[in-house]
C-alpha cells in the first residue's frame, strides 16, 4: 500500500473520490455511536452488581471504629475505606481522606479552597493576583476546565512516553512563584496513556517550588487499570519520594473507584501529608458533616482488599482488552501504511489517542459526528480547547460493544482517509 | 412548690446545698451520655434497612430518562428523585437539582460560589467588600460556621413562635445592598421548633432587596417531621409564593432526606427558579460529572411517593415522641413551678430550646458536661458562638435510649436548678 504522501496528485484525488461515495453511503446508515467519554460498559458495571446488596443487615453497618455509618460523623471517611484506597495506591491509611463519589470534586474543592483560604497558611489564590498551572498535554480535559473555571493560566507542557517534559517543568515550578500546581495522570495518563518513568516521578518530587503554596495535583485515576496481567506498569509512590526527598507536603494525590465498581456511585479520594491533611480538615469540617459511609463500608465489604480489588480489574480487562486491541489492529492496518496517523497502544486505562496530520483533528471529529459517530470534542484535551496542531483525537472504546465499536471505528478510519486525502490536495 | 425568686436567701442556701450533695453524688455515677447533637437513633435508622437491598437485579438501575444510573451523567439528578423531592417540599420537579448526601454541603457551595463567581451575572461576593448575612436567633450552629467561614458579618434577628422579626429583616433588606441572604429554617425551627406564620413566610416573598444577589436560604430541613399524626405545621410553598409575588429568583430552598433514610447517607436537594438554576448548573458542570444516582433511585424505589416517606415518618415520630414528652414533662414539673426555665414544646423537628435563667446557661453546659452528659455547646445557636442573654440551651433528644434520655435528663434538671440557684445567690 502506498502512503498519501508518496500518491500523485491523480492518485489522491481518485482515493479522495472513492471515499467520498463511501461517506455518502455511512452517512446513509443514520448510525448513532458514541466514543466521547471514558465511560465504562454496562457489562463492566454489571461486575459490581453484587456490591448493591454487600451490606444489608443491621450488623453489617458498623465500621471498624465501632460507629453507626448510617448515622452522621467520621467527617474524613471510615478507616476500612481508608484502607482500602492506602493499598490501591500504595500510600498509608493514615494519608488519605475518603470522600464521596467524584474525585473531580474533591480537586475542584482543593482548588476552590486553595482560591478562596490559601494553602497551609498562605495568601489565598485569589489575592495574590494572576497564577498559573502548568499541563501536561495532552491532558484531561476536565481538569483544565476547573482551572480555566478560575481564571488561572494555563500553560502548556509536552508529554512524551515517559511523561511531562521535566526540564520545562522544573525551569517553571522553581523559578516562577505564580506556578501554583501540575496536573498529573501518572499512569496510564489520559488521553495517551503513558506512565511516568521513574525518573520522571523522582523529579517531580525532588522540585524546589519558588511559590510555599505550589502543588503537584497528582490524578491517579488508572492505579489499577491495567489491560494485561503480565504487562503491567507500576510508578514509585509519590508520598514516599517527595517524604524522601524533605517535600513531603508538595503533592495532593487524587484516586477513586468510578472505573472499578460503578462509575456514578464509587468512592473518592485524596492522599496527602499531615500538614495538607491538618489544613484540608479544618475547611472541610464546616462544609459538611461527613460524606457517605455506607457506600465507603459497601466498597469494603465487596473488594475486601487490593486483591479483591486486582481480581475485579482483571474481569474489566477481559471486557475491554479486545475493544483497544480491535483499534489498535485496525489503525496498523489502515492508518500507519498510508502514513495518516499514529498512536502508542496503551497497556491500561481508558483511551487511545490517535494522532492526526497535523491540521486534520478537528475536520475528521466533524465528519465523523456528521456521520452519527461521537468523538471526544477536538481540542479538548489541550488547555481552552485549543491544539496548537489540531491533529490529536481521544478515542474512548469502552462504552460502545465490540460490535458497535468495530462499525465505529470504521467510519473513523473512512474519515481519517478523506479528510487527510483532501488536506493533503490542498498542499499540491 | 415555691420559684426560687420567692425564696429567701436561707431557703436558697438550703437548696443549693442540697442540690450540691445530689450534684456530687451524680458525679460519682460516671455518666456517659450525649445529647449534643440532633442524630438519629440506630432504632431510627434501622427503619430504612430495606432500602439497603432495594437496587439488586440489572433491571432495577434504569432511570425514568431510560439512564443506567451507574454510569456517568445526569448530573442534576436523576427524573424520579426530583419528583419525590418536589413531593416532599411542595415545588414542581423541574425546579430540583438533586445532589449528595449532604444538604449542609450543597449551601456551603452556593455561598461559595456566590464568593467566587457572584450570583446570576452579579459581582462576585468576594470583590464586593464587607456583606453581611441575617441570621435569626438562636438558628442551627452550621448555618453560622459557614458564613463566619468566609468573612460574612452576621447580624442577629430576634425569633418569635411566628418566625424572623419581619419589621427588622425588611428594614435590612430592603434598605442595605450589603445584606446579600438570610439563614432560615421554616418548620420546626433549629432549634426551637417554632413554624413560619403564613403571614412571615409571605412577607419574605415580598422583600424587595436592596441587593440583586440578595437570597433567602431557606432551609427547609424538617419539611416531613412532624412528631404528632393530627397536628402538623404546614407552610406556604415558598418558590410559588415568590414567583406570584414578582421575586422569582430571590430564594433558594435546601432539603434533604438525612432524617428521613439515613443521616450519613440520605441524598440532598435544592430548589430554585429557573434563572438560578440555569446560573447554578453553568457551574455544577465543572465541579462534578454527577452525583451518586444509584443512591438517588434506592431512595426513589424504597419510598416510591410523598405517602411512603409520610408513613416512613409516622415510625420515625413513633420512636421519638415519647422522648420530647418525656423531657417536656420534667420540664413541667421541675422547672417551670420553680421559675428556672422556659421552652415550648415543639410539633416537629430535632430540638428543644431550653431558656434558663439569664446568664446560666453556659454554667449549666459546664457542669452538665463534667457529670457526663454532653449538650450542644453554650452559645452555639448565636453567631460567633455568643449568646447575648447566655440563656439558650439546644437539647437533642432523639439520639439516646429513652432510658439513657431519662438519666441524662434527670441530670440536667438537677444542674439547673444548682446553677439558677448560686445565680439567684450572687444577687442577694
Amino acid at each position: 500500500m502506498k502512503s498519501y504522501q508518496e500518491m500523485t496528485k491523480e492518485e489522491l484525488l481518485a482515493e479522495k473520490e472513492s471515499l467520498e461515495a463511501e461517506y455518502a453511503s455511512i452517512k446513509e446508515e443514520g448510525l448513532k455511536l458514541d466514543m466521547s467519554r471514558g465511560k465504562p460498559s454496562p457489562d463492566q458495571l454489571d461486575l459490581a452488581m453484587p456490591m448493591m446488596t454487600a451490606l444489608h443487615e443491621e450488623s453489617d453497618i458498623i465500621d471498624g471504629m465501632g460507629q453507626d455509618v448510617r448515622n452522621y460523623g467520621s467527617m474524613d471517611g471510615i478507616p476500612e475505606a481508608k484502607a482500602l484506597v492506602a493499598q490501591m495506591i500504595g500510600c498509608r491509611p493514615e494519608q488519605v481522606i475518603v470522600y464521596g463519589n467524584s474525585s473531580l470534586n474533591v480537586m475542584y474543592d482543593q482548588v476552590a479552597r486553595a482560591e478562596l483560604f490559601g494553602i497551609c497558611g498562605n495568601t489565598p489564590w485569589k489575592d495574590q493576583g494572576k497564577i498559573k498551572f502548568l499541563c501536561p498535554v495532552p491532558g484531561y480535559d476536565r481538569h483544565f476546565s476547573v482551572t480555566e473555571e478560575f481564571g488561572i493560566e494555563m500553560v502548556n507542557i509536552p508529554m512524551s512516553e515517559s511523561g511531562p517534559d521535566m526540564d520545562l517543568v522544573e525551569k517553571y515550578v522553581n523559578t516562577d512563584p505564580s506556578v501554583k500546581g501540575i496536573w498529573c495522570v501518572p499512569k496510564y495518563s489520559n488521553p495517551q496513556g503513558f506512565v511516568y518513568s521513574d525518573e520522571t516521578v523522582r523529579r517531580f518530587a525532588n522540585l524546589h517550588p519558588a511559590a510555599p503554596d505550589f502543588r503537584i495535583f497528582w490524578d491517579n485515576a488508572y492505579a489499577v487499570h491495567h489491560l494485561y496481567d503480565d504487562d503491567q506498569a507500576e510508578i514509585p509512590e509519590i508520598l514516599s519520594e517527595c517524604e524522601r526527598a524533605g517535600n513531603p507536603d508538595i503533592v495532593l494525590e487524587f484516586c477513586s473507584t468510578s472505573k472499578i465498581s460503578f462509575s456514578g456511585a464509587g468512592i473518592a479520594a485524596l492522599a496527602a501529608s499531615e500538614n495538607n491533611l491538618a489544613d484540608i480538615r479544618k475547611r472541610l469540617a464546616i462544609q459538611t458533616i461527613g460524606y457517605d459511609k455506607v457506600n465507603q463500608l459497601r466498597h469494603v465489604r465487596f473488594f475486601r482488599d487490593l486483591d479483591g480489588i486486582k481480581a475485579h480489574m482483571r474481569k474489566h480487562a477481559a471486557l475491554i482488552r479486545p475493544k483497544f486491541e480491535l483499534l489498535n489492529q485496525l489503525f496498523i492496518n489502515e492508518e500507519t501504511p498510508r502514513g495518516i496517523g499514529s498512536w502508542v497502544m496503551p497497556k491500561g486505562g481508558y483511551f487511545i489517542s490517535f494522532e492526526s496530520l497535523p491540521g486534520c483533528a478537528a475536520a475528521i471529529v466533524a465528519k465523523c459526528k456528521e456521520a452519527g459517530v461521537v468523538l471526544t470534542g477536538a481540542g479538548a484535551a489541550f488547555p481552552y480547547k485549543k491544539d496548537p496542531s489540531d491533529n490529536v483525537i481521544r478515542i474512548a472504546p469502552t462504552y460502545p460493544s465490540v460490535d458497535e465499536l468495530r462499525e465505529a471505528a470504521r467510519v473513523f478510519v473512512v474519515v481519517a482517509r478523506l479528510v487527510s486525502a483532501e488536506h493533503l490536495l490542498e498542499g499540491k
